[in-house]
């Protein structure tokens, strides 16, 4: 997608043929800067501080860090050690440890000398099949958005209320909850989205209304207080978000708070869409409650806040009562029976075993 | 209640007879300072620019708001003047309503001269039986908490959850949902408060782990988002909630964002209370979903962070995408049907019509 006007993926391949570059998201929105990443563990350490995040792009990462760990040893040893240091980087995007499989799939039964090479052609084709995953997510969530049209008056809003950062920043491009918004928009559909302002990081208010913003989709930042509000008022269509894993019976494990939402869409009937390509699916595990690790961030996420001070220079202030703890879950898993269905590059289906089944029968049990 | 073992309320009448100080909130956390209101007009613009807040105390500061508005003016016309002016500060708290109610029947009978001094005492009436009101909701709020503690193993901590600040600085004294907080702590139950961010102006970041942190207990800040998250995985016992109005079946006007945790409750099977004093009860109201005035407030306080620099100044730091608009809806009605029962200073009772009655049986209807 565009940013004034010049058209970026969030990760690329130098010239060089084996560095990185991503967009520096944890200066987003203040600042706009990319960032070199040269060896596995600049990877690692890039998805560790968020500097790339999303559950997709996380992969992504991880993909070219795998293929950067094998130029300075390509010995099975090595291919292990890389898996492992890079899959501990986040433990709940179910992605990364999917990249990373497909990743040592493309290499381990290669002689060494071949594997580098490997590694960089299926990293290059994993970001080109998320473009194109994410592209066609957003043709079959366009269907969503068209029905909500086509039951208002010609030419009134639809209303899509979304939380935390599913857009094209957290992939390679497209996105996968905002992807259907982009295409309804270009369409000439007119959308406005409701940006959850997903505290503690402010992923919402930083980097979806920032990409929302750079492509012109009219857009209201929200506290993720208000979506219950919002929704027994009717001002809500419907919800579309992204997930950094779905079990096999549905169950989505998101952003911290999207459990609140799918309550609240579910006691006012509105519309609760999850976003998904494959790779998100955990077809081993039965279901998502209880079961899926939440990740504990640090506390200074909640108790810090950076910002611009009016010179534009940008400062970090401590927000919270002075000694006061904190606890940060990252994650919090919404149970199937909330969600109304899931988009994903194959179709749209129920969230549940059979719904998944339908769309990716390849996964039925023998 | 005590800050550094310094017993305070958070209105007082000045030596001078006729201005009061308040504790001037919009500084907490980071500086403990006072101001001083010497008219109408600094009483209706501490409340505001919530100066002070909750609904408790704006009753209070609205009735001494009152007071000095006939020192300069004791005619019919600047009594009925003085309470439009101060009753439009805020739309959505009742006590504010109820509180010049009480002010104007106190004083609408005498002669002008005897206005003043009758306003003054009954302003005085009021925070007292404020603060007597609140003693006798911790009291009436501590049976619950005891009755958690009685199914747990003897010495296992009661983990309560709370959104926004109902504690004692939004009161005269003691609070109404804190109230039986401090109660229990004091009594020696192990009690831990998990603190609702309370975003946009983080009144629970700030203000409840201010409180909560000066008395001494225990208590761990989380993002709005993580309650449902917390009750799904049985880490809170219940929830404790104030309100700024009860409509006659029991709905509950509270801060944006308690809906949400009330829907998480109800999921989970986790109990959650309102506590109220009986003038936060609007009889003239049926219901309150829909119905019950909204305050939309300024988009900066989602937009912009106040917070102590590294030196330990105070810096207001931009943190959403530049350009991007917001919405600020202040508050959200809960359904009774979400509610497990109401703490008032008469005691406990059911969420509906029928609850409310058995404790106010005067507004039975004839």
């Amino acid at each position: 997608m565009k940013i004034n006007g010049v058209p970026y993926r969030t990760i690329w391949l130098n010239d060089d043929g084996w560095s990185i570059t991503v967009i520096d998201q944890t200066k987003l929105p203040h600042r706009f800067e990319t960032k070199e990443l040269k060896s596995a563990e600049d990877c690692a350490e890039a998805i560790r501080t968020m500097t790339v995040r999303g559950a997709p792009l996380i992969g992504a990462t991880a993909a070219y860090g795998f293929a950067m760990a094998l130029r300075d040893d390509a010995s099975d040893e090595a291919l292990e050690a890389a898996c492992k240091m890079l899959g501990e980087t986040r433990p709940t995007a179910i992605n990364l440890r999917w990249a990373l499989n497909e990743m040592a799939s493309a290499v381990r039964n290669r002689p060494r000398e071949e594997r580098v090479a490997a590694a960089y052609k299926r990293a290059a084709v994993l970001c080109d099949e998320d473009v194109e995953t994410c592209r066609r997510i957003g043709e079959n969530g366009l269907k969503l958005i068209e029905q909500a049209a086509a039951t208002k008056e010609k030419g009134e809003t639809v209303n899509i209320l979304t939380h935390c950062n599913a857009g094209w920043i957290a992939c390679v491009d497209w996105g996968t909850a905002l992807a259907p918004i982009y295409m309804a928009h270009d369409k000439g559909i007119p959308v406005h989205v409701w940006v959850d302002e997903t505290r503690p990081r402010n992923q919402g208010a930083s980097l979806t209304a920032f990409e929302l913003g750079a492509h012109g989709v009219p857009h209201t930042i929200i506290a993720d207080n208000a979506g219950g509000h919002l929704m027994q008022a009717g001002e809500v269509d419907l919800c579309i978000v992204g997930t950094d894993r779905v079990t096999a019976n549905g169950d989505v494990a998101n952003k911290i708070g999207t459990y609140l939402k799918a309550l609240a869409a579910k006691d006012n009937g509105v519309p609760f869409h999850v976003a998904l390509p494959y790779s998100t699916i955990d077809w081993t595990m039965k279901k998502g409650v209880g079961m899926i690790p939440i990740e504990e961030r640090s506390p200074d996420e909640l108790l810090k806040m950076t910002g611009r001070l009016p010179d534009g220079s940008l400062a970090t202030v401590e927000i919270a009562a002075p000694g006061s703890p904190a606890a940060n879950p990252g994650f919090d898993v919404t149970p199937a029976r909330l969600v109304s269905g899931f988009i994903t590059e194959r179709g749209l289906c129920h969230a549940s075993e059979a719904g998944l089944l339908t769309l990716y029968p390849e996964h039925k049990p023998k």
